[in-house]
């Protein structure tokens, strides 16, 4: 749910829109999309700095291949011919791939990472690479809010959401930890999907942490499914998971039956404004027939509540151990002044940290686990405040600066 | 256990010698010992083809360096001043990685994979790139075996086990998903330890395998223990895993009660020296008041012994579907010719695969997993033959020969 309601309904009715739709019946063409994108980009690049690389060239060839494809129904996939942009993490073969930081400026591997290798073969455009904070944590990128060029984006996946937010893109891939999709696309105005941990292959992306996930941020959600499922119909999950799974094309919406609403550790400090918007949307489900329930009226949910009340210091500390490596040879084997304040103190944490006090807080991990477990047989899904409220007004935009995190109001285990 | 009782007693007593041992007193220097494994490589190199890349320069100054710490006794772990090969699948700093493959000649990143950065950080002496087959899998490479040159060093961890037989250095690491550790250490004559799937931490490795692990080759248990636990205190396990734990040097042995004597699906074509070498091994082995159990008089072990039996099919095939990416990029983004027919023929099959079958290989494997933990309950170890017998004569060494490939004998799951 976007904290800014207008720029949801900037976007016009959400679920079910597909923008390769209209490729159909050759009322518009890959080509032509292409070109508004690009159009988009001219007009709003500038202000909000979304992608660090763009290959135009390389994009305007793959959208004649689709809409040739389209004209003589030889199609690759429902979303052959849609623009896509890609988090600055994940290897690409035609574009740098410089995860945010200085000391990857300009570097490029030899290969597609596995999910942009699938969205090539399902005939998707991919057209750049999007801003991604450094190294995909908290330390802030230069991107600005597209609705709003002194308000933050949100990260990491920043660029990702502020293109799709303003029409740069129907959808770009993101990352996430801890809520490195689902704030941003709130912040930016797009639908931010984060699978289930494993949902989507993340091989060949800089992304070595147990918490994260592969996801898409889209304009509606049929984008945003279908994105997200072509990818996994072609190269599944991680190694060792299922991926991923259900129709290629969303299905029509069914009426759950209970829905869990989660007050979470963020709740305290969220506006006025965001908790209305809630409370008018479970207000909305309630009229429908559907059965919400809250930590009052229901023990599963109490209970979930009160496992996660750390987990953003416990995700924080598993983050930590688990981004020793490479943090530790970025620092000795290139540059230390290379690495952000807050790398550099991140590197300082884990060198504190022994392997006994990472398996501990492994194990508590799956005890809440566990106690999700319990919530999730009893309800259909579960809502929440994706973010505390409006995106925050950002003191510096520089890449040195230092900003106001924004609080986080979702959580991700 | 070798399967040449030659090359095994060649290196002396194996469990408790630990090569870094006699750096304590003086009487050794990291330095000194460096300098004889540079002698044994201008020796035995030129026959065997153990490395891809050596840096002796890096290696003679950080063995310096541990010469110091232990003359100062500040040393970084119990392996201070050991020297190590590194399996050219895994990131160095200041070497290329290339895995064994013509399209990453001279390709080098700019970090230290996870487990060499726990190694330099530990002291140890990285001192050079062991040869992997292509990309770790099936296709040989030109490493002969170091006892005899017109047999295969086993695969795909051939240069590390190679360089450990002959003493170029005490320890080496390599990977494994099937067999790779394993066999080659037997064919070699070395310890060969394959911790279970996600022991020690294998990122900034090129090994997207489920079933894979990064795992030691060494010249005694000792070695081969401290160096797989040094490496697991600093960096941990696979993100996610608890990693290897225990005490850091090899403690005493203990007696165990009950062990589980597999015979496994490469029973029927073991040699009779093979099988001779492991009937006498268990006779030793009751004769020390041990119950060794097998398929005839212990039920948990038949139903392994049947769950297993089309184990490697089934690795094989999950092989196929995660190594669809990358080799679907090298073919596509590189150069399909730089790939060898094996690994195109790889491709081939993971091309009409589906998600859905490997999902179903996921759940056959669990199956078998759950299987093996009845199992595991019950006893303290299994044994079974390493490889069929001794190492397989090679029609022709050169890159592009395609000779023999030794049957699996131990299975990895």
């Amino acid at each position: 749910m976007p904290s800014d309601p207008q720029s949801a309904s900037a976007l016009g009715v959400w679920p079910y829109i597909s923008h390769t739709g209209a490729f159909k019946d050759g009322s518009d063409s890959p080509r032509a999309f292409l070109e508004r994108c690009l159009q988009a980009i001219e007009t709003h690049e500038g202000d909000v700095g979304a992608f660090v690389t763009l290959n135009i060239e390389g994009a305007r060839a793959a959208a004649d291949a689709s809409t040739a494809r389209w004209q003589s129904g030889s199609i690759l996939s429902p979303i052959d011919g849609m623009p896509v942009g890609i988090k600055d993490i994940m290897e690409t073969a035609d574009m740098a791939t410089e995860q945010g930081s200085p000391l990857f400026v300009g570097w490029q591997g030899k290969r597609d990472c596995a999910a942009v290798a699938a969205l090539r073969r399902a005939g998707a455009v991919v057209l750049g690479k999007a801003v991604t904070t450094e190294f995909a944590a908290s330390h802030p990128s230069t991107t600005r809010n597209p609705w709003d060029h002194t308000r933050t984006p949100g990260g990491s996946s920043n660029g990702s959401a502020a293109a799709v937010g303003i029409d740069m893109v129907p959808a770009a891939l993101g990352s996430q930890v801890i809520g490195s999709i689902i704030r941003p696309s709130s912040f930016c105005g797009c639908v931010g999907f984060k699978p289930s941990v494993g949902g989507i292959n993340r091989s060949g992306s800089f992304d070595h942490f147990s918490q994260s996930c592969t996801g898409v941020l889209g304009a509606t959600l049929a984008d945003t499914w279908t994105v997200a499922r072509t990818i996994s119909f072609r190269v599944g999950g991680d190694p060792g998971y299922p991926g991923l799974s259900g129709p290629i094309e969303l299905p029509l919406s069914r009426v759950p039956r209970r829905i869990a609403l989660l007050q979470t550790a963020g709740w305290p400090e969220a506006s006025e404004t965001a908790k209305q918007a809630l409370s008018e949307a479970r207000h909305r489900l309630e009229v429908a027939g559907i059965d919400v329930v809250d930590r009052t009226s229901h023990d599963a949910t109490a209970a979930v509540e009160t496992a996660i009340a750390g987990a953003r210091e416990l995700s924080m500390s598993i983050n930590a151990w688990e981004g020793h490596w490479p943090l530790n040879t970025y620092a000795v084997d290139m540059d230390r002044n290379g690495l952000s304040a807050s790398a550099q103190s991140r590197l300082a944490e884990a060198q504190t940290m022994t392997q006994e006090q990472y398996q501990g807080l492994l194990i508590e991990r799956q005890r809440i686990r566990e106690v999700y477990a319990t919530l999730s047989a009893d309800v259909d899904a579960c809502m929440t405040l994706a973010a505390t409220g409006a995106a925050p007004v950002a003191a510096r935009m520089d890449w040195q600066s230092d900003f106001h995190r924004p609080d986080l109001a979702t959580w991700d285990i």
